[in-house]
């Protein structure tokens, strides 16, 4: 298989999984289950991934990592916004 | 930074963040936060993840994403055994 597609399906995926929690968040108004620490790491994580990606010139790496920052980001400002402890 | 290192690092921080979830349900004993729609859908997302870091030789990719899946898989496992519905 072609390795950017195998990538950018890979990417859709792994991204993709984030986006369930994020419309629970927002239809519930309610970030009780997030962890401020795991969105942490995690957006730490997935930034190092995109420019990584950015080093290595891949472009399936930077685009879906990318992606899950800017959920990842999304669902700190619903942190802020909705949790309540 | 060098690339390698930075791959590491990177993947450390996003395979790390599925670990408290599953020290949560080990001790709980209650796999009823997870679903398996999303477990199924980043098992799938990591194993060609991994499968994209062997076609690419880059070794941070498999190393991180042949751990993210035994992490997941595990997780699938507690919830055969632990899931109530």
């Amino acid at each position: 298989m072609n390795e950017n597609l195998l990538g950018i399906i890979a990417g859709l995926l792994t991204s993709g999984s984030m986006i369930p929690q994020l419309i629970k968040v927002i239809k519930e108004k309610n970030a009780d289950d997030l962890s401020w620490g795991m969105l942490g790491v995690l957006i730490v994580g997935v930034s190092l991934w995109t420019w990584y990606g950015v080093l290595k010139d891949e472009l399936p790496i930077i685009l879906t990592n990318a992606f899950s920052v800017a959920v990842n980001i999304t669902l700190l400002i619903c942190c802020l916004i909705y949790k309540k402890k």
